[in-house]
């Protein structure tokens, strides 16, 4: 079963998501006002035993996606992830001995089926695809063995950018990074049980149906466990807490000459198992 | 009149701090269950007339001081701020045209008076004194002329950095920036009326007395208003978000050899109105 939050009529619900719709479930759950408080309640269970033989409360149609987790605590993003994207920086530098990570404030993602905004400032909104984990059982200095039971859901991303904003300071990628809502989280959070689920499944984004992104995650250079245990090392890990696990090779920045979205492209981050998290593009 | 948040026996209270002790008035304003939402409320004329004729609550030893706000949206450093600051990084590049900015997590700060945290992963624990502007009405794209209507309040920062941490990656400071309680926010809550708070005043930084870090912010390469117009180009200010503002010159890591914090130093950041944010180290 899958879980996601909507917005219905101007009011936020959480529920599952069915082929023919939505069974809102979050009025049954006052003690669990989000999913962030089902995931730190370990409550996938509970939401899936409430559902069964429940209607759809909302067809297709009547209700919108917001970014499943909407008040998490904190989202990192893992930068330079897959093998050949950090040759595409062609600065000569080997790949590094750690991961680099930038933080990214929830309001710089919309939820599935939202256009990304494409502010005035710039030209150049960029995709990529990425699945993000969601921490279940909170945790510091995750040792790597244990690290994917700490995993309570995965979603994809399309981690949006703007690209020219990404350097425009001597250091870090942050306002490059936090854009109102110029990319996305979603569709819905599907549970995590077994490591099969993560370890060597297949990213594909697609842009107007053109594939530009696809690889695996078994060629990550940091795997997720790895990523959870060294996070973990300097900052607590809590239920909610998202980490954007990586991109691969093939962004529009990286072609000869550029491609970035304009109103009208439709992005579709494609992972088997978890769905495909599909936006337009708007201009602001 | 100054606000704080404290903890006094377990529980988590705001109000006023006077000479002889703290006064609590967070029970008197249940619609406001944090500063985040007196500030978002514009409420320090409020809890200031709640205030007069009331005898202290909590004598000074009976509270501990937490980080003001303690559950803003979003906090965002400004790096490389003052003019001697860019030369210490010798790599031979001009002044950036854009401020360079990285977010902390809350969880990263403790409170005046708490120690900061020195983990078992790095003895390159070092200070930055800094001032922190809170912001009162939100916005997005805030003139430069109009920013100083945007802060409600001022407080002090130690934004302590785990130095070795900060170039772990190719790219991004975040995690030498964010370990659990490495660095402190505080003491507390002064009010903001006047731009002559904030034009020209002197950051003070003292390691067991001795003088380290000495600047105005008439220096700073990117004054507090042109901060608040950039940041809030990307990304939404709302109440209770927290602006760190620059360091000047003189942190430990920039002294030949460097000379880091060790458990015993006391480090005191002080500006002229604001107060003195004190804080010792302690191993983990």
């Amino acid at each position: 079963m899958r879980f996601a939050t909507v917005n219905a009529g101007g009011e936020r619900l959480y529920g599952a998501v069915m082929e023919d719709g939505f069974i809102a479930l979050s009025r049954d759950f006052p003690g669990w006002p989000s999913l962030r408080d089902v995931v730190a309640a370990d409550g996938f269970a509970a939401l899936e035993a409430a559902a069964t033989d429940l209607a759809v409360t909302h067809r297709q149609g009547d209700f919108a996606y917001e970014i499943p987790v909407p008040d998490p605590e904190k989202i990192l993003c893992v930068g330079v992830n897959f093998p050949d994207r950090n040759a595409e920086y062609k600065d000569g530098q080997e790949a590094p001995p750690n991961m680099s990570l930038f933080p990214r404030f929830p309001r710089s993602f919309t939820g599935h089926g939202q256009p990304l905004i494409r502010p005035p400032e710039s030209e150049k909104l960029d995709y990529e695809g990425e699945i993000a984990v969601v921490i279940g059982k909170g945790g510091r200095r995750i040792p790597e063995a244990e690290a994917y039971d700490h995993i309570a859901a995965l979603t994809l991303c399309n981690e949006g950018t703007i690209r020219d904003w990404v350097r425009h300071a001597k250091f870090n990628v942050t306002q490059g990074k936090n854009w109102d809502r110029s990319g996305a989280i979603g569709p819905w959070l599907v549970p995590f049980s077994d490591r099969a689920q993560l370890e060597d499944v297949e990213i594909t984004t697609r842009v107007n149906g053109d594939i530009r992104q696809q690889d695996r995650t078994s060629r990550m250079l940091f795997p997720i466990p790895r990523q959870i245990a060294y996070i973990s090392t300097f900052t607590t890990l809590v239920p909610g807490d998202i980490i954007v696990t990586g991109t691969p090779t093939g962004a529009g920045a990286r072609f000869d000459p550029p491609i970035f979205l304009t109103p009208g492209d439709e992005i579709e981050v494609t992972v088997d198992g978890i769905g495909t998290l599909v936006n337009g593009v708007a201009d602001e």
